[in-house]
């Protein structure tokens, strides 16, 4: 009912203490094969680490010898036989095989080096990526990107938050007419979606109360920057009956959690990404938009102006600010003024040209935005307008408003780049199986 | 720090014994206002229940009463006051009010009844989802869905699956040609995928060993029935080194675990949708291709040939005779001819025109497709021009079969048909909260 040799373990499962003389099977890829002569050694590799393979030529059958010396180097094999320690193998013990079956050979040469002797550069890492995965380093980041993911939703779970859906293909865009991949829908026009902003407002009118969403949004800017992908992976939420504090508290909770959580389930990736991570102290600190430009103004050769917005010299200066005051990575910069916000950022009532908006960073880059919304129907479609937006594409979105909606505040952080800064992976598309952007769009 | 009137309790969650003479405050729709002159009461709907606010005229403040009994329906307040046992009253209790702060205030009359007293059409309710999930019978059902993704992600997180995230925009098609979406991706032309099936498959190669995703799927065709959507929501697995049978046992054992943390975990929405769910037994029966078309061409009056596919009264005929020999509703059939399976479906080795395929049924309609893949590049190649493709547009997936493929198998079930099939809902689109046809692309 199952392959003919169906793995038993993975390399690292083995415990030679408990397993005696049971038989195992391991599966995997052909590591490396080191023929002394009168003995042949094969790594066997897979998902979870290496197996040596022994073979001593005067003790085993001179058929399965031959075979192994001749092995192909990343070929599929399933080696069967029995376990005994060994200090200096891998996992600490070697396997004497019964049998060797090539499930899959493979060709050479091979289109990438994987033993990390030699680095790739990276698009060709891209361009090959099933021959990149099979480095331990890469591998490591999508584990630890899986865990993310995975503390991210436990997290908001128990926190009574839902997880939701909002549709990719879309009519309107989000925030304005720009940065949208057009799609032809059947016979009409339509968009992929910048963000699911709109979609979980209005199911704050449902009455979900707290929802959440992680999926990807698309954004068709022509940017080509280490940080920057067309295709990203979002991570939303929107809570009702909580203000701009209230949701940056369980930011930072949440971006807490999430490092406890790699550290406890992932720590053999830390170790292969040779990271020693600390989880971030919370209350991250806030600093105020108006000092974050003191800062700026101070302490770089950049003057901004109140109503400008952050470059990227800007953000690095106000991050070693803080990071020299607290010794942490993580802040917000809050109070924003309202030009510069997105429509749908709730003003102040004592002061309405700043915004109960913030930005959550990273000492080396933007990680999230996020506000208390506008919920009052006519405010928000006098922003919408005075943006220069015509109101009559967002009827869908104002409807919501007009019968019942409750004060709400949420946030999106993207996926990559809490992955990228826990990290410190230089370049974006390291985090992502199979990135999207200006110039990419295969594999 | 927070808004002005805080909330303090869900109205599901205000314990009387426990609470004592606390203030409470509950935070929600106007639901209901019962003005019998002498005595109001106002009904407060929140995500989790109700709570009635009970204001006798004589004790309270005259202007609390006067405000209350003006109160307009669907309006968002925040009620802060003291909670009382009442048995005749929602969750045994009613609280007496200090005040009642009208946060929004609706507008009217409402675009919908929300009180369950008129039922609306489909296409009302899709209109006004924000009206619509004000329903509990609604909000029930996405209650319901989202336990269903949590489970479905604890389950394959348990078994050592990788979640993983496949690009949805793409250059080349899944299966072919028929049924994209176009994209204008900056100055070329790319689609959204169909289905994230050869990205999975490249992390076999990978070596990633086990990998789920759950996300967007697209699909343009055109039909307009109850059980299509052309975005859904996909849940997909790839595993190495299983087989089929492998597979299919994973799936069943998944199925099962997600019903029965439904029924421990959303005793309450089922209650509201009036369901009583029961754990599918497992293993689900297997009934081979070759058997299913038998009992077609035996028990209904259509004829399927070999190598024909079953359409929709083929399927309710093999879903009766399964479930009237098993009592379950759901099953597999397997063993389907190669020929009408796609390209990627692994052939018995001992009779290549039947391949190891299956798809997972429920009695009323598909919910999985499944299979062992080609791992071997050279037949995999003739496959796909056997099918008429062209090879050249499947290089980037062909060639991580070249350098170490091993054996795999996977599956995809649609998140939607595995929760209407649930639930019996009629109409897929009652399980996704913005549903995308033919003709619908709003809200």
């Amino acid at each position: 009912m199952s392959l003919e040799t169906p793995r038993t373990h993975y390399t690292s499962q083995i415990d030679i203490e408990q397993i005696g003389d049971d038989k195992v099977t391991v599966c995997g890829w052909v590591h490396e094969v080191r023929d002394l002569g009168g003995i042949c050694f094969v790594v066997v590799r897979d998902r979870e680490g290496r197996a040596q393979i022994t073979l001593v030529k005067k003790k085993i059958d001179k058929e399965i010898f031959d075979a192994a010396r001749k092995l192909v180097r990343e070929s599929i094999v399933a080696v069967t036989g029995t376990a005994k320690a060994e200090g200096k193998a891998p996992n600490g013990y070697e396997i004497i095989p019964e049998s060797i079956v090539v499930l899959n050979e493979a060709e050479s040469p091979l289109p990438m080096d994987t033993t990390g002797k030699v680095d790739a550069e990276l698009d060709t890492r891209l361009d090959s990526r099933f021959m990149d995965l099979r480095r331990e380093r890469t591998t490591a980041i999508f584990k630890i990107r899986h865990e993310v993911l995975r503390a991210v939703r436990d997290f908001l779970s128990k926190d009574g938050y839902i997880e939701t859906c909002s549709p990719k293909v879309v009519a309107t865009a989000t925030e304005g007419g720009t940065s949208l991949f057009p799609i032809t829908y059947f016979d009409r026009e339509a968009f992929l979606n910048q963000s699911p902003q709109l979609f979980k407002q209005i199911l704050m009118s449902g009455g979900l109360d707290k929802v959440f969403e992680i999926g990807p949004i698309f954004r068709a800017e022509e940017h080509d920057t280490r940080r920057h992908l067309n295709e990203a992976t979002s991570i939303d939420i929107e809570a009702s009956f909580l203000d701009h504090f209230d949701v940056m508290e369980v930011l930072e909770d949440m971006v807490a959690y999430v490092y406890e959580q790699v550290i406890e389930n992932e720590a053999a990736s830390l170790k292969a990404l040779d990271i020693e991570l600390s989880v971030p102290k919370t209350p991250f600190m806030k600093v105020p938009y108006s000092q974050a430009i003191d800062i700026v103004n101070a302490e770089s050769e950049e003057t901004v102006e109140w109503g400008g917005d952050l470059g990227t010299v800007a953000e690095h200066t106000i991050g070693e600010h803080v990071f020299k005051e607290t010794g942490e990575s993580h802040y917000f910069i809050t109070d924003w003024p309202t030009e510069i916000k997105p429509f749908y950022a709730m003003p102040y009532e004592d002061n309405p040209l700043i915004s109960k908006s913030f930005d959550m960073m990273h000492r080396t880059m933007e990680l999230s935005s996020g506000a208390q919304r506008i919920h009052i129907h006519d405010m928000l479609k006098a922003r919408i307008e005075s943006q220069g937006l015509d109101s009559d594409g967002f009827d869908f979105y104002l409807r919501a408003f007009k019968y019942g909606m409750p004060p709400h505040s949420g946030w999106g952080i993207g996926c990559e780049r809490l992955v990228m800064t826990m990290l410190s992976v230089e370049n974006i598309r390291d985090t992502v199986l199979f990135p999207r952007d200006r110039k990419r769009l295969s594999p």
